[in-house]
């Protein structure tokens, strides 16, 4: 292979995860949503998982004050309403309703679920000494929900630029692999 | 949607977020290959990524002493081969000859590049203290190569069990997300 050198700027686009996630917060009756894709699982169970969010998000102070959350994992038909999630502010609207997603009370936190992703994974923060200086939270899912209708879900990646690679084929492979 | 509660035990196959990469170390004439799905994107420049690795891998010693590493993303052709990584020991054989993949001197570090991946991170560990709590190291990328013919790497993303999603089609959408 002929490879090129690739600018360090751009290396996001080769590592950023996904599945993009929405993240739903709540605090004294004020909510947000924002779409996040910089998280990784740190433990299988109970479930730890890592995630960097900016302090510039209104989501930062929301998840500080009240540690918890909800990650909502959405599909491919909800790619404008989690694009719309990322282009706004929840300091001046209220996303639940401006994009129309339902809020749904959640189990074990105050956090709501968005009920149009077919996944939702209520979470706490258990570690935040990371946060000042890397912006990390450490979460533990304490309640996880799915729609077992959705087989193969459609999730979206993001790849830099508003460019985002869908899900595609399954195959399956002799992994020992969890 | 209807959902059902899904064990905690599960929730890293909706989360686990891929692409799936290749880590190989180097320490003294001995390499090793791994791999590896849990990380994620830290900070944007310098590059900075967090990743798990369990210290029951021979990578994790190799990565603890040279401090050095290589994150090599492989696509869907690779596929066999990076199942064959997973099931074994570095311990015991040579991954790079047993499994036919071309070591190839880097510019930064000492730990090889896969020539058959196409794309390749170069990095350097900047953050140890978060490997006795949680495993996990925080790596900066100090050189990146990548293979410009490949426009739409079909990237593998582990979703459990041996089960592998290819990265599928992409959508342009109007997002203000870098």
């Amino acid at each position: 292979m002929a490879k090129h050198s690739l600018a360090l700027s751009r290396v996001y686009r080769l590592l950023e995860p996904g599945p993009v996630v929405l993240v739903s917060t709540a605090w004294r009756g004020h909510t947000d949503i924002m779409a996040m894709s910089w998280h990784m699982m740190m433990e299988f169970e109970p479930p730890l998982l890592g995630c960097i969010i900016s302090a510039r998000n209104h989501t930062f102070g929301l998840l500080e004050t009240s540690k918890e959350c909800v990650i909502n994992i959405p599909t491919v038909d909800l790619a404008k309403k989690v694009v719309a999630c990322g282009n706004t502010s929840g300091r001046k609207i209220d996303k639940f309703k401006t994009f129309d997603l339902t809020p749904v009370a959640s189990a074990r936190v105050k956090a709501p679920r968005i009920e149009e992703c077919y996944a939702n994974l209520e979470c706490k923060v258990t570690d935040a000494r990371m946060v000042r200086k890397y912006n990390m939270f450490v979460l533990e899912v304490v309640k996880a929900w799915i729609d077992p209708s959705i087989r193969q879900p459609r999730t979206l990646h993001h790849a830099g630029n508003g460019v985002f690679v869908v899900a595609g084929e399954r195959i399956k492979l002799s992994s020992k692999m969890k």
